[in-house]
């Protein structure tokens, strides 16, 4: 034990280092495929080796092909935060290693997922009844809203299957995440059974063609199942005006899931409540503290105001896992797919206990005046566009002079990506948006401040010269 | 960072002496449902609170509501164990917080993936051609083995759902776990898609029964997909006759799963490889280093001979995810159904080198020695029935006093299970075999001894006197 506290003393040292000097190292991986395996031997090892060697290459061999999301000049994808709270959570939890599959199983790791997301649920504004469950991410609790969705709308098919039944449909946005689709392929819907529905000039899904929709699909024998909306896509970070979505789902009887995965924590801010009106009709919603919520991965939060038809689609006791712990007690087990839960609650309980509900809006706040600067920026220079309205944290635009063709002006984009990337100073990621390459810069990262974002954007603008250049 | 560096000095310390006092803690955390909960505020803090009293309360209201997986008593279940290069790994990967969904958002993670399972293959004594990817647990991982199987036998369901097609049907045992069952309802076949093949007297799938099962399906219009095998079943350690049932799975053309994810490492004895005859045949097998090679969870291993079927049955690419990093570029994404993927890899490449092939097959072997002694120390008891032989770490065994009904036996022997476990001394679990409530002792934690087994043993027989004194 004496080793385990030297080893993890040199461990802590490497961290506290690493994050105070992530910002000086190259945000991309400066590497090509097969780089890491190459450095690696082909077979394992017979014999045990000292942790000293472990730590010299982890450091040696794995850290130069890590992408640092942890790097302040992070902005692709949706940029996130591993904090300090979260970081020494985890480490509690990874030593405990519990698994709150039954109550009894762990009864702490069980009560502190309920009470911590009761507290979230609170802090968001959303009424008493969602009862909150943690996930590895927006996928797997996307898929299981729908799988309930699925218990609800066709009861027959967790014993006869879908064989012989209509077919189910799924409401969504053409915005909408690649997870939902791929929750209703698994689900055994296929990707017909995706209804994708026309958005708004503002990325929004217009809930007049929802409604058309729902209607021809019924003429034609299928079977509407549920809506999904989301508050904050992937591409734009539009909001769908889910009280009129909401409005249609209730006329339907079908399910309403909110894929809040990345706006969800925006709710914590009161002058942002606007845009969550309506969320609260929801059946179930999404949201993930490993985005916005400074937790580090994996920690996704499915909210669902009727958990019964969770645990009706999902629930399923062995003799080897029958408990009898009485009424109080949860097993966390009946409300998903995965048997094994990790003690993700502890993390999540630090950083909310850490940065109080004050300290959390501040920052989210912080990170939505920047993104609006950013926004600022882009409208500000003729030769480039922005793309959607900036509501919450990741403006998304395009370098578009006037002179250049559509075409043209993709190939712009791509170049000025490449080479922004290629730099290692800053990371980005793109999108299409009305089928033109789109670029994204995602704040999220406590450690970004405004001479991060400014920097980022100069050194898109200098990529655009030099891309014009060629 | 200072702060950062004093709270994680201070997290080290209490991780290392509890490492040091666990087994002198109650094994089954001795408190009521509620307990946890009533312990803390109803509402979340404003203001953010200074992380020692995150720590205290950590200690003061978490850690007595645990059931201490860590405790060298723990007998349930499958017993495991997070090791210390395992946690030190884990501490890394939390720290980092990359997410290896494509190459470029963090090429070590994925390359370290690839690597580290392709060296665990080869301890396991599996042909090239297995490629594994880390999943969350083995429910998720057999969920997606099964989804590659419906990919392979009703290719068009990914597009026009199940619906207009045939009842799939899934074949395995009364004796696989129920995460292959959960698998089934949710890819859309119901419970009715499970057909439950007989066992023999050692409660191993019956491959005549399979065969005839499959015959009388096909002859109804049902379309077989997939046959499920188990090394080491959860309620009595059985293992099916995997080359057996492979050759009747080629036969009819269906994939072949084998659930390993407990009898797995066990592979990497060579004196235990006759029970894995065979399993090379699989297209797919799941082995959990979380449950018995001494990692933290989670982290399960899909290894899968046809991996495109799961890139066909998952892969979904849009556009703010679309990359081009060359063809040596794996995207992990494409495997299965979480996009966000934790750096799991960095742990388990610790632990293989950390105690080398050797090391581990002389852990696992103890482990086997101590199951096993168990199993004779029941068989010498006129009064104690030992259900199954112990072919790994699992006995299995009741109290079964032949002056008792089987009824009367029964109760006796949650009797003694709650005596035992109350007591806070060791943590048994248990099962039904042939219709009688079993009791279970998992030997997998490395802080394990023979002096363990023998007070856990001696547990049960003083609990078994008290109980036949009522």
């Amino acid at each position: 034990m004496e080793d385990f506290r030297a080893h993890a003393e040199d461990v802590v040292e490497w961290i506290a280092t690493y994050l105070e000097e992530v910002g000086q190292l190259p945000v991309l991986a400066q590497i090509e495929p097969g780089d890491v395996r190459a450095s690696l031997p082909l077979e394992p090892p017979e014999e045990g080796e000292g942790f000293e060697t472990l730590l010299r290459d982890f450091r040696d061999l794995i850290v130069p092909g890590i992408t640092h999301w942890n790097h302040p000049s992070f902005f692709a994808y949706f940029a996130n935060t591993g904090s300090g709270p979260g970081i020494l959570g985890e480490m509690l939890a990874s030593a405990l290693n519990v698994n709150a599959m039954v109550w009894r199983s762990c009864p702490a790791a069980t009560e502190l997922e309920e009470h911590t997301l009761d507290w979230l649920r609170q802090a968001l504004g959303l009424p008493e009844g969602f009862h909150g469950t943690i996930n590895d991410t927006a996928s797997s609790s996307s898929l299981y809203a729908l799988a309930a969705a699925r218990e609800q709308g066709l009861p027959q098919a967790r014993m006869e299957g879908l064989a012989g039944g209509p077919s189910g449909v799924i409401y969504t946005s053409v915005e909408a995440h690649s997870s939902i689709e791929k929750a209703v392929i698994t689900l055994g819907f296929g990707t017909h059974g995706v209804h994708k529905v026309e958005v708004d000039e503002l990325f929004r899904l217009d809930p007049g063609a929802l409604r058309s929709a729902i209607e021809s699909d019924l003429a034609t024998g299928r079977k509407p199942l549920a809506v999904v909306a989301t508050l904050g896509t992937t591409s734009s970070g539009s909001v769908d005006p889910v009280a009129e979505i909401a409005e249609v789902a209730e006329a339907f009887g079908l399910w309403l899931h909110v894929d809040a995965a990345y706006g969800g924590p925006a709710a914590i801010l009161p002058e942002l409540r606007e845009h969550f009106l309506g969320w609260e009709r929801a059946d179930s919603i999404v949201v993930n503290p490993h985005k916005w919520l400074f937790t580090p991965m994996d920690c996704s939060i499915l909210y669902c105001r009727r958990p019964e038809m969770l645990r009706q689609a999902f629930s399923l006791i062995p003799e080897y896992l029958h408990t009898d712990d009485g009424e109080g007690a949860t097993n966390l087990m009946d409300y998903g797919i995965s048997l094994g839960r990790r003690f993700r609650a502890l993390k999540l309980w630090f950083v909310i206990r850490y940065f109080g509900v004050l300290g959390m809006a501040e920052r989210i706040r912080e990170h939505i005046r920047l993104g609006r600067l950013v926004g600022g920026w882009v409208e500000e220079h003729t030769d480039w566009e922005l793309m959607a309205p900036v509501i919450f944290s990741t403006p998304v635009f395009r370098y578009a002079p006037s002179a250049r063709s559509p075409e043209e002006q993709d190939e712009l984009n791509q170049n000025i990506l490449d080479r922004a990337n290629a730099s290692g100073e800053a990371f980005f990621s793109s999108t299409r948006l009305n089928g033109r390459l789109t670029l994204r810069l995602s704040v999220g990262n406590l450690r970004t401040t405004e001479d991060h974002v400014r920097r980022g954007w100069e050194l898109l603008t200098r990529s655009a010269e030099a891309a014009s250049r060629v």
